[in-house]
């Protein structure tokens, strides 16, 4: 990477799917911009750098990140509604924090989506969608609309990021061993090609950096790394890690750099929204519970320690709990022992709200990998290429 | 500091309080040098260190650490008790674990203690209690104490650990700015000077590193850095965090680390072990009090994230609850909150053993006390130094 | 008792102290008579009574109780608000559901308060106020605002109950012994006498049934036992028990009906309104705690049933914390034991609103004390007086 | 009903089945007539009834229980361990205190058992098993048994108490409807009978009462209701509820007591015995829910409550979490509102051990079934009658 250039202009977000992660998303750097409502959680504002020398300055202050006021955002998604109606019905914000922004939430509309219910069983909305004869055709569609909506906009830059539902779990196939191969499954209508597939694709053709914000597994194969390297465009993401998650690798690397063992991790979750429909299908909930086994797997290192995780046994369950909305609810029990092998327990339960916890990171991860764009990164990153050999 | 000597022949480890803490150290350590019980908890025997070049070999195999075997104990008690009759006291190992060990745990008996019911209100043992004219007399009778068992264990190093009850907590006074203010305190039986201190000057006078167990302020003034920079040996120790403390400092940085607000941080324990029965009277809580509530400040910084942290309201209760014994449990609610100020609660419940968690902390703080004396190092850390000014 | 009269015309309920309690009762009474909300909680409206013979109706479809269209509310208050600005204040219902109420709760005007600080130490408000040379005088006064209003309202009969702040404890004292006593008592201003009793002394002189909805003594005493048997007049009441109490008398007969074994129940509650400041203060607090301590004790009957319950350890703590407002959470870990006293825990959090759960008990509480004024009850009921023996 | 007669000689327990249940039974038996451990929770034994007159005599004093010295177990299991073995294995109760009891453990062998892969998929064992050519011979070896064991061990009266793996969920078929139909499917070994209907035949067929501890639905058909009442035999039993299902039937109660109404009710337990191993499986789990489900909407009554219960959403998981062992976990969240329809919370974890809740009930339920046979009790009770029409 060299030293990033500038960011002069407007910035795009571009994001497929627009429920309550973006829509809460919008409104938050709606009203960051008026100030009425500080954005707690990213890291792109209120964050510091500890440069070591006893000062600590914000980190937005010291790298060249796109302006809050820079920022426009595009979507698309199978509803029609606009991005005020969709917030209503998503309802994570109360009246009160949503009706100062009704005109700018408002002015998003989305444009039509790709969706394949083969993917995402439990979708429902189909008013707004893309009639295409082949995915080919569906991703040159979206590659228009790419280019309509930075034309429009008068983007300088635009950036990625996928806010639908995670995809059903499948390991990735011939078709996404090269470039070749995938765009010769476009043409043939693959059907191991996903939607998410098609967006990302689409984007890296207009040299637009994409993120995945679920746990599916979009971007984790050979053909999209080397389509990345060869447009020179920034990969990442994989889930946003809002709540059990987040928990999990707080406490994990906490319990470990105590040397404390574990012998049993169970964590159940009830949620009621859109996501907690989709995932109570299992097909799509195995890419949720692969994504969230590995993180602690990878945090505890049972082939160093043993002594302390190498019969751990660890279990996630999610549950589709309809009271509760966007409420989500994240139970965990978690089976230690210590000195001597005594057992001890630790019970952690999180109310969290699943979209407050995702929005920032839509703002954090789309500013800095247009920051990483400029500043010359491409493909995966190292350690997801390593993962996969 | 400069590479440390290696380490040769014994070390003797003195423990000023034979209670549950210190017996079950000792247990811990005769079971994992028969290889009947891991050493989890400690980082002196299971931790890695990781080198930046894909190698974390065991610390122990690449710092000149005082060797298990090599490992000897001694301490002081009101109590006349030895370590085996303390042990099934204390009431945290079971028969089965403990009976194996009867032989080495009864060969551990405790020297005259040293006491003071000005400064541990409810502290009952009498049997066991040195008769001196003053605090002067007193430590000297240490630092005969301190000679005769090392030189009856033929020891080549010795390490102090205070392991008995948090005392009420005082302000450093006049009697503590000075080595020589605190020399003539001693003989003047001044009521400022605590036991603790008493047993941490008899420490320092014999060039034994002191290491302080519990919340109270012991070593935290210019006398003892003074006289532990005069007779090269190095100081540390603030309460062993063992149970919400711990996970307060997991915690704490991890909310941190997502830039997610606290509104409220509400902590309760219930304990029914000696340690609880000394904390219900509020002076000696107090000390235990500020000490808890000064971690999550240091870590959450609100002067630099105001936004965040300047309103959070900490609340730390401790309760005597005898049904639990050694079974500390400690309840937390956590008030947070995120994007758009909106309000998320976790919950934690920590059924934790507190002598197992403090175990192997005295195993790890005495070995690496031990190497930096070896080192060179002396006084306190310079961050403590900095928080006196 | 007799078979009670009809309920014609109007019932006035009084309600000394207008904060959190008392508004949310107004403007739920409000929201049910315009049917926008359902009177959850209510017995007196939603309760059903099992006729042993497959019929149960609606209890207030065969009792004669004042209907909901019959009520209208008075108060007394220090501070000079409106119920509208009150229930503002108190923040327990949100904008949506207030509103609408606007010129109902307006129309409630509190009367001047009689307060005494040395009763209710952390109590602010003193705009509104009565002063009189005596506590005589003070009654007196409240006499005549009884009277004003149940001519000023068209009243049939009046019920008042107390919905101010919890008193300090204090045991009855000589003043309490006889109504000839107490007169005098309230003539020579006598310390020992406190707010609510006056208030309760110029209800039955009035021929008001009196309820109390805190844990204070207020009627627990001969003095008031013998007006009340002179003027005919129904007393009752004693803590609302709308959070851990509540819980505790649906757990405690539970675990009694299961012949379970109790080793220690720890409660804490934390909550953040002025019952908690109030709470705060250890006078207050004794009230409460020994209300909510004999409430365990007199389901569990540990004389009867001494394998069972004779140790068990019992410990009750309430801490203000303002994070929360209204919103109270009360955590309780209850140490039961059963088969060979082999040891198992519940833990119970739950997360109230004080207010919430009140309301309806003043709405059903003040209309079965009118239906028992009707029915002829007087005095005590016969199992307090007994206790008071 | 009548009278019953007096309890004389022996009362021989079978279980079918003899896992963690019914070896916890025993050894709290023994130890309970040594006098080393109260047999708690067993009404039978400390239980009292209030006679209304200020005296409360204990049950066991008033009505013709079978003394504890009078009870002799028998027990048919697929493993050929005896009864200490099976203790052991089951790991429910410590050394200390199995270990006094070992010889009158090892006096208890199992008689060969009938299983059935089709029913319990889970279970293992196999070397004490009958081989027979038909159930109907099946049935007439259990018969065998049940006359052999009563002369040998000179028992006076039987019962039998199923405490076997809880088996798949089949709705009673044409082979249920009577009794000619019942034992033409034994003939023709028909696939809907299941083995606790077996050992449920013979106990009948031997005028042995029979009681079902499981949520199976083994009992509830016409044919078992006309053979029982053909012989002059009690029926009972469905689930012993001893965790999450107990607690729902002390919390239900409570909040309808109150008119507070329910959102949803989440259940989830986590166990790692036998019994969570059955679970697991799909079809055993659905006698499960069915029976667990059934228990609140029983309470709730929502047809008579409609504003409180007809919207309740109620989810219940059983999760097989081998680090537990018999240690279950039951944690519960229910999400409730009270007055103007405000949402609360109730969190409850219940830290329960499976055995040691059920065992005093194997205690109850046999002694008052052998009460009920000898006061001439016979058939299912009425309102099982009446549910099943």
């Amino acid at each position: 990477m060299t030293k990033p250039t500038e960011a002069r202009g407007k910035l795009g977000i571009l994001t497929p799917g627009m429920g309550a992660v973006a829509t809460t998303t919008y409104a938050g750097v709606f009203a960051a911009r008026r100030g009425t409502a500080a954005p707690v959680g990213a890291l792109s504002e209120l964050g510091r750098l500890d440069l070591g020398n006893g000062k600590k300055p914000l980190i937005k202050d010291i790298l060249p990140l796109a302006g809050l006021q820079d920022l426009v955002f595009g979507t698309w998604d199978p509803y029609g509604h606009d991005a005020f109606e969709a917030a209503v019905e998503a309802n994570v914000l109360s009246a009160k924090d949503l009706l100062p922004l009704e005109e700018e939430m408002r002015s998003i509309k989305p444009m039509k989506a790709v969706i394949d219910r083969n993917w995402v069983k439990r979708l429902e909305g189909s008013g707004n969608v893309k009639v295409t004869k082949s995915k080919w055709d569906a991703a040159q569609t979206l590659i228009e609309d790419i280019q309509r909506f930075k034309a429009e906009n008068s983007c300088d830059r635009l950036v990625m990021i996928w806010t639908a539902s995670t995809e059903a779990y499948k390991e990735p196939g011939a078709v996404h061993q090269s470039v070749t191969d995938f765009e010769k499954g476009l043409k043939e209508d693959n059907a191991e090609i996903s939607p998410s597939q098609i967006y990302a694709y689409a984007a890296l053709k207009e040299r637009v950096p994409f993120i995945n914000g679920t746990p599916s597994v979009t971007i984790d194969n050979p053909a999209f790394h080397e389509l990345a390297m060869e447009y020179g465009v920034p990969l990442a993401g994989k889930d946003f890690k809002t709540g059990q998650t987040l928990l999990k690798t707080i406490l994990g690397p906490g319990l470990k750099a105590r040397m404390l063992g574990l012998s049993g991790w169970f964590s159940t979750n009830i949620l009621g929204n859109r996501d907690g429909e989709v995932l109570e299908d299992p097909e799509s909930f195995k890419s949720k519970e692969i994504s969230k086994k590995q993180v602690l797997e990878s945090i505890l290192e049972s082939d160093l320690y043993p002594e302390l995780y190498k019969d751990a046994y660890h279990k996630v369950r999610i549950n589709y709990y309809p009271p509760r909305g966007d409420d989500k609810e994240a139970w965990d029990n978690i089976d230690i022992f210590g000195w001597m092998n005594y057992p001890m327990q630790i019970k952690v339960d999180f109310l969290c709200k699943d979209s407050i916890l995702a929005a920032p990171l839509v703002l954090d991860l789309t500013r800095f990998m247009d920051l990483a764009h400029r500043a010359g990164a491409r493909g995966l990153p190292q350690r997801r290429l390593h993962a996969r050999a």
